[in-house]
């Protein structure tokens, strides 16, 4: 069983991006903190990150068919996108949804997301740490 | 002239995803199924499924072009998609809209579909039946 | 087992009211094509119209006490009427919601029907067609 | 060609029905004073009452099928018939809405009524001789 | 002075309509249950059942003429009919409002009733002995 | 006392504006026709028009301090001028409230009024014979 | 076993304050009447009155811990408390939301109530007798 | 510095409290999980449970003077508090609000928090192992 | 610099206009009663008014000009007029705004105010002395 | 006759609490201020601040039985406490709602205060010197 | 023909007005741009301002009358007025609606103009670009 | 530096697509129009149109990379995208924002563009005019 971390849509552009909101951590460098976390938590981890929806949903749809749990920053897409939470129902693992930012202080319309009623759980403005966060709460769920 | 059958995101899943709502028979048998009653009806019928949105707008295109009748279970994206209406609007030949579940007993946002103001007319509820009515709909104003 | 297809308010005056909207067939020859359908598919149907909500609740309750499949076009009613929607609740054979037309087409206030989340599916803008379609899809039931 | 006067549910009980908003004309005054009107001007006029909505739509079908004008106080279907506004886009003459009381000035839900749309004018809050006024705008327009 | 208990639409079918909700008592046995209750009290009651919104109304209008408190379940017609509220609005003599199932449990459109505001007092939820309370709280009043 | 009649914005313009909904009748024919029924019915008729709010309010506070009867065109600032309201809320003798076109047919945004809940009536969509009709009622109300 | 009353906020003002709407029975009397009532039905009753909706919470706490049934007059906290509902949802035995008038004649803001969702039943509108009510039923329902 | 978590309004009833929604830990042995945690951490920290919303307030105003950093679980108070978002906006040092289920798949009025727009973050529906997480962040983030 | 008490539209009408909601007192009394309060604490005032929003925006213009404080009773502009408020907010020097009756009481669409934003402060519902208090506090500001 | 002072939640951390919001006066110097208004008014004035809604409720329950007019404060149970305006309705003496910062340039949720409509005024955004203004409108009403 | 530059209320302050909004450019400034832009494209134009909304609808009537192209910044009337689209609606000549700053990046209530749906196309946000862009574009649709 | 002129969804079929709508001019008549125009402004400009949403991110990172300019029509995703503003939002060069469509004539659901807020500015319904009139403002804004 692999953990799969997938960010959405404009997360690959972490670090140069509005750095005021969301920190100046790389992507990169989000990918090695992730792998390192994994590492400790003796936890096998995949990071992914995808500009397109369909694309998404495919790694949706395998991690599906897996059984893998999944932590996904869905980015905007949380807001908008009704096929994403469709392919979401289908897991059966956990599902986490992470937000770097706190999405409660900022435009109203980023105070809903579509995922997070599918999800197990959410963890926002947290940062980066976000995502360590919730590697560690699969890990004690029994998750290996 | 063909009848575009075309079908959105997450469908292609059909047999193993959420089955209490959207029933046992797989994809394949889908296409099976509404080829099985193209030939009984004498249409020509082509079935085509994408996640990806893009894609579908160019079938959407190429139906528009082609003066194609169009049936379309746009999915999680009837909700969502002003693109997908957009591309619709172009159609010259009918459209019937899809959906194997009552989205009408549904959470609120199923509700509304940017769809339906487009279509001819709407099919709902009838699981993958709906399809078969909507072909001999097809065939019943003629189209062959 | 009998099929009842019941046609609400209005429908009486199919073929004189608003043709560009309801077409030109009338409610007689309405009657006729549900005959037809009826025993090209070895099915008892009988179709009744009311201006009268009380005497449709009676119908449906009848229907409900004798366990058979209703065809429901419930026209204005379908906006505005709790008490149908609580009489159809009482249904325990299959119910399908016609509309002539396109409901979503039109004004705002057509696009809710309280019938849709009491009903199994709902088939709308595909003209009298639909309720051959309504029929059709009770055989594949098992309907008989 | 005659007027047809309707008058929707409750209005029967004019002249004992909430005097201070209503006025203490009874419904048989009104039908006198109608009666009166028509004479001097000249038009033939038939005033009805129902407390049935099935009632009033056939009224509305016969009118229609005639050619009638009407003048017509919906009291509260106003706010809530559909099917009242269904059956009245089928006139082909003149249609003037009565309300004999400001509706404008009473609840929020009383402000809306889904006969204007459909209606040629309205007149509300001129008591009993908004009837009055229907009638002499129907005999300006040449109706006889 | 008779206290009239009114039952408005589907209420004729208690005990085999959705028993879950509306419980297990039959029509018949409310009629004797309300009786019984009547005798104890020393009250006259009578009571009636309706699908009919029209009689409704007319019964409205009898209670206000004869100056009769009145027990009333408008069933569905709570959230929909200002004409019901209207002829209520007539009444002299208390009104008290009388749900079986808790409407506030339901769906949102529950949730309103147009006759709460022209009532003296509400009751939901409590089953078939919110008549009896409704009796008792008439008889407390001083009815007999 | 004179009856007041006053046109509000851009109602000088009446016969080149838009004649497809307020018809062809100039402001000047208005006028003709106003004081040709004051003169029928015995009644003082003054009528006025302008497009400057202020002077408009100038015009009510003085029938309000002479008592004179107002039939009122509010125009476009029927929607949205709270100091008209303001202002003829001090009227003390009748206020009618007059349309050309029937409002309730247009945009949702001319469905509100004002000025109607001021008003002790209104009459919407009969054309200029409105304003002879809101004459004919202040006459039978005693006004001289 | 003890029927737990529990009057929220300003209750305890009972006939001094606004007595045309809730009355001229003080506190103190209602205790007494419901007191009576007890003894009557042969339940043991205790009532309670707190402005504090931490003391209140803390009474519906121990309430659930002793599985005793509650009637339950929330006061203005009915439109306003979460943590209300959250500590009533935790008790198994019934609840009964009583209030003294009939808060849907009221401001909006007053018409909906959090409890009542959780409750199993809601008297409003028929003053102190709501209490005694309560208590039938729960005596009816086999509390004692 | 020490880090104050607190908990609002019924949270001392974890562990009986809709166990199927809180889990089956009891707040003793929440606190005990969070102990260990803090020494784990090296963190000093200190957990208060009420159900009086002044209480609270205090403890947020001391948290203000001492610059401590706030673990909040504000229970329903998250969805109604004013009060407790003005306490909180003093703060100095970071605030994570925690909730034990996940808000966004319960009722509608849940969704939203006041809360949450003066947080640094928010965790929800991970459990009692949400306070475990919050702990780490501050840990993180160098409180010590 | 100057004061400059700037009142709307109908508020020359004081003493007259609806005397149980404005009071007794004249504008002439107002003027008067400003003037003295002004020679009282030792501030030059001017009060006009005016039922022109074009000249009320050329006063505003001025005042920003001068640099002058402004208190100003906006009348019924205050819920509709963006010029007025984008006129305001070109002030350097204080803004308070004024209303005689407290209009959280009134209507609905009284309730918001467009100006109260751009203002420092706001007096509502105190009468006459409200002008009084405003000048008062531009005194305490240390204007002169 | 004394003139009670109410502050509610938070107010008591004045001149700490986000002073660009509230000013740096503390809240011992607010009671100093207030107090030297009332002995240059010859106003007997008490002031007192609270954390607790239930002490406030009971300080206004008291303040209605002794006749004493009130200046309050509600801070940030304004937006939320129906409970603290359904006190304040028993109030027979002057009732003046004051709020240091200027509400309505702050979030949606300030702009509505349940406590206004039962307020006789508002005084907002004034700073401190609100409290002064309130208690000089008191003298010039003749309090004393 | 003359193209008509029109600018609405508070326009003439342009150069001092919030000039991190507006530019500093005054609006004699922007006289001269626009004639020099006019004599570059060989049209004639004429550029006014107003601050009475009576003398812009006048203006208006003119141009409708005379048949010439509009260019119109409409200020704050854009969101409120109603009279002012009523007025352009007569146009005949393309209308061109100008705004200098980007009303959709503003408060909420700027996001709407009663202008646009009457216009033939909208400029926002490119300063007093917008004006030239205005003119060239008529100058392209062959004004002249 | 180069202008990077983006086409959303649909946009290629320009010239085919409901010509009443957006005219006939093809796309590629739009690209060679773009191409004149920059030659004619000394700008180097690039014209693309995609239908995949994920695409156009990408183009808009690299722009965001180069510190290009950007003209975007985003099509139907402009009342949909949020991912689209995002990726927007990291823009640091001038985004004209272009519909050759006047939006705010169609649809409600068309009056909103997420994109708006974060364009510099927006020019709406002037055709592919449009286009142009972005180009000579960013020439005018100093871009070569």
């Amino acid at each position: 069983m692999t953990v799969q971390v997938f960010n959405g849509a404009n997360i690959g552009r972490l670090g140069t991006r509005e750095p005021e909101k969301y920190g100046t951590t790389t992507h990169a460098e989000l990918v090695e903190l992730i792998a390192a976390t994994g590492d400790e938590l003796g936890l096998e981890v995949r990071v992914r990150q995808t500009d397109d929806e369909g694309e998404l949903l495919r790694w949706v749809h395998a991690a599906a068919d897996a059984g893998d749990p999944v932590v996904l920053n869905p980015g905007g897409w949380s807001h908008t996108s009704v096929v994403l939470r469709d392919a979401l129902a289908m897991l059966t693992a956990p599902l986490v949804e992470v937000h770097i930012s706190n999405i409660h202080k900022r435009e109203e319309f980023r105070h809903h997301s579509y995922v997070s009623a599918v999800a197990d759980g959410v963890i926002a403005g947290l940062g980066v740490q976000g995502y360590v966060l919730a590697l560690r709460w699969l890990a004690a769920q029994g998750v290996s």
